[in-house]
């Protein structure tokens, strides 16, 4: 791959030359005269301003980045391999005395240590002053496996992050909804700052028990998948739907498990109506494709598909939460793929396999004014920039049939161990690798767990009593019936 | 510096050789035949075991861990160095097939991609799976800075998540106090599930008008600076106090000063007293040393001293929110390290100029079971690796004095300028270089930022019409002189 081979070469080539840097700035020598003599290695004698700013480079790329999300809160574009010392250089050539360093957060000058490492290190505040490559980083990244309908992308630093920021973009694109073409009252912008309605309206997302969303107060609100999350934790009166509960074989209970998903379906339908009554408007619905942490619970395409029309139907924002099963592990690179939507998700979150958070949305979720939706950092260039070589991999080496293919080999094998050891092993479920089975009780999950440990697989548990696969791309058939093989010595010789 | 520079060329030659392995790993030849034959150089052919797991080093390190965090969710410690494909090299040469991969965050393998690149890209699971070198990273980075009496640490990916999880950390301290020792409860466990008391009592942080702790609902439950964060988020009924609004120049203000901080000390009182009436308890009280986004807002050593006395008298934490202030720029390391407290804030947050965002606090904060402060990556190893480098350099050219020598150049002249230009400049006030003044309104506040920008110079806005001055620690008394040249003949000609 010449492309490839070069473009590794340039980025040896580049942090090989830097990586000196250190070694000078670092040593008495140069910094400690600094004050008394400028010196250019690690700084510059003066601002230089060849255009206006932002110069016409700088709106260029403020136009292509606008395209894929709200760029209104970018001030121009850096060129951060000339910025030196106290100078930010920005891609128009216009050397600039930065006395803001990105709201306070830079400590010891550009190009001096962890920025001389470039996209590697290199962390600019990306909601502000973004790298030249930004925009086209995330179209090789994240833009070229974007769920269908979703052109937008916002990046994030963690999962709970992610969806804590889809919430916000619900509840702004909801109340934006209810206004229609009103202008936001006086009345909104003053009782929004001591956190009051109408400015902060009563809007809540409804979540599933079992769920897992995350860690901070929001996302905690729609997490109901262990104790020890939610404990002593102040949180939201926010509707909480049963998620169906499925008896395996699934071909023997067709019939139970289809009227299990409609009482769930039902339920959603009742707590809409039911919240709404009470001014509590249900915003949108959050949902994993499969449930992880609760324990590996999986519904039928047909359930998705039915819950994105009630969606629909009650005017509720759709976010799918994909930070544990997307990435490809399912067969698809998005697990909810494989429910074959007509009309998209709203909202789709990630982070975990993706490197960075973030989420993907519609346009119309997209944030109208800039600084709604914003953190200093908005994720890091370096996970862009390494997630746009996993992507590469992905498809040269068309990891997505690979873990169909074998994911296929480790159910099989899961299936004639539940046939065998029906006693340890039973509910054998999984979509691509990511597989999973139930066993008797805590207890013995967490010994075989413990014992395969000790003979060398790595297994996760979930929920209280289930164990759940989460084995890479590259994990091959030969990798499953090494497991496999392993597995069955211990079940037999289990006590 | 010996040491330094041996370390500095171990790191290069280890990404140096690394940078090799995307070549091989990413052409046709290795992966595709992965599936068929082994390569070593990027799998290995099976588990290899050499003692139980954890073993003995493993325990060891978990020992050192669990002096400075609750450490009881980590598996074992990892050798990313000699991990490989589907295979997790443990700290005591167990090589395990890893079906787990940190719950589900590695694309494509270990040692392929960004995996290769060690502490500078590479993202262990922190919580669960670190690297030999984590205690031992913290002890140099985080450690050897932390506030006096706080020797407990926890590291974030950003700020937001560092807020959110010290309130976290609160709450659950709080209502240890409230069970003394009885255990947790059936109904609290059941209860906690469905986001309603006991299990998730009505808990409150106490936060002051024009602070900004973050964007996750928690934390903007706590935010007032600014509508556009706060607009269309639901929030919750958390009481706000007012936070000093200073009269400068302060020696010509004394008593009004004094009076006005009496008044609002005195305001959270009857707040905390008001909230518990209604049964909603407030069991922390957050602030910045220096109110950042919300306009500079300065307060007396006095007062910060005299909230801490009221925090420890109600029963309340005291969670001072460095995520701004913190790093140096104001000549300590912690701007709170001003205020001579006798009793140390509880929680101290960080990120920004740390890079790694987290919090220190006491003893008795810590969690008391493992998972429930906790998420995913806990940060990132490479920002830990980044700061360590970070802190010998300010240590070692003394960039703390180096910020209150330059500050106090740049406070000087701004006083000079605002002698000169009263109608355009007034309040001017300042710590260290963490300077800032008020111009007559926002109009001409963004004026001067713009042509400031136009002739070289970054400045930053805050509040509805201050300018802020954000500069990194290597800012120096030229510097500070080059901008007092360029901004006095802006001040001159404008209009």
């Amino acid at each position: 791959d010449e492309i490839f081979s070069s473009l590794q070469t340039r980025r040896a080539q580049k942090i090989w030359s830097v990586l000196r840097f250190p070694l000078f700035l670092t040593g008495q020598r140069y910094i400690s005269q600094a004050a008394a003599k400028i010196d250019v290695d690690f700084d510059y004698d003066g601002p230089l301003m060849k255009t206006e700013v932002p110069g016409p480079r700088s709106r260029e790329l403020m136009k292509q980045l606008n395209g894929i999300q709200n760029a209104e809160a970018v001030h121009f574009f850096c060129n951060y391999e000339e910025s030196r010392g106290n100078y930010l250089v920005d891609v128009d050539g216009n050397r600039m005395l930065d006395l803001y360093s990105q709201i306070s957060s830079i400590p010891i000058g550009r190009r001096l240590l962890y920025q001389s490492f470039f996209t590697f290190i290199n962390r600019p505040a990306l909601g502000i002053l973004p790298p030249e490559n930004f925009a086209e980083r995330l179209k090789e990244s994240l833009l070229s496996v974007a769920p269908k309908g979703l052109p937008q992308v916002i990046t994030m630093s963690c999962g709970s992050c992610s969806n804590e920021n889809a919430f916000k973009a619900i509840f702004m694109w909801y109340r934006n909804k209810e206004r229609g073409h009103n202008n936001v009252t006086k009345e909104e912008l003053e009782s929004c700052m001591i956190n009051q309605p109408p400015g902060c309206p009563d809007y809540a997302m409804l979540s599933f028990m079992g769920g897992f969303h995350g860690r901070t107060l929001g996302c905690l609100a729609t997490t109901h998948s262990k104790a020890v999350h939610k404990l002593d934790i102040p949180s939201l009166d926010w509707p909480i739907a049963p998620f169906p509960r499925l008896k395996y074989p699934l071909e023997d209970f067709v019939k139970e498990n289809q009227q299990e998903e409609a009482r769930c379906l039902e339920e959603v339908e009742d707590l809409i109506v039911k919240y709404r009554k009470k001014k509590k408007i249900v915003a949108g619905i959050i949902i994993e494709p499969i449930q992880s942490e609760g324990g590996d619970n999986h519904a039928s395409d047909d359930f998705f598909r039915k819950l994105r029309d009630i969606a629909r139907k009650h005017g509720c924002a759709f976010l799918v939460d994909e930070v544990q099963t997307g990435g490809g592990c399912t067969g698809k690179f998005w697990a909810h793929e494989h429910w074959g939507l007509d009309d998209p998700a709203d909202v789709v979150t990630f982070s975990k396999k993706m490197m960075t958070g973030g989420f993907f949305h519609k346009e119309e979720f997209r944030p109208n004014a800039p600084y709604r939706i914003f953190n200093t950092w908005l994720g890091d260039p370096s996970k862009n920039l390494m997630l746009a070589e996993v992507i590469k991999v992905i498809k040269r080496e068309d990891l997505l049939n690979n873990a169909t293919h074998a994911g296929k080999a480790l159910l099989t094998g899961l299936l004639d161990l539940q046939a065998r050891y029906p006693h340890l092993i039973s509910r054998v479920r999984g979509r691509g690798t990511f597989c999973s089975f139930d066993t008797p009780n805590d207890a013995t999950r967490n010994k075989l767990i413990t014992i395969a440990r000790n003979k060398g697989v790595v297994l996760g548990g979930c929920g209280d009593r289930s164990i759940r696969f989460r084995p890479t791309l590259i994990f091959k058939d030969h990798h499953a019936h090494l497991f496999l093989n392993i597995f069955s010595d211990i079940l037999a010789n289990f006590k």
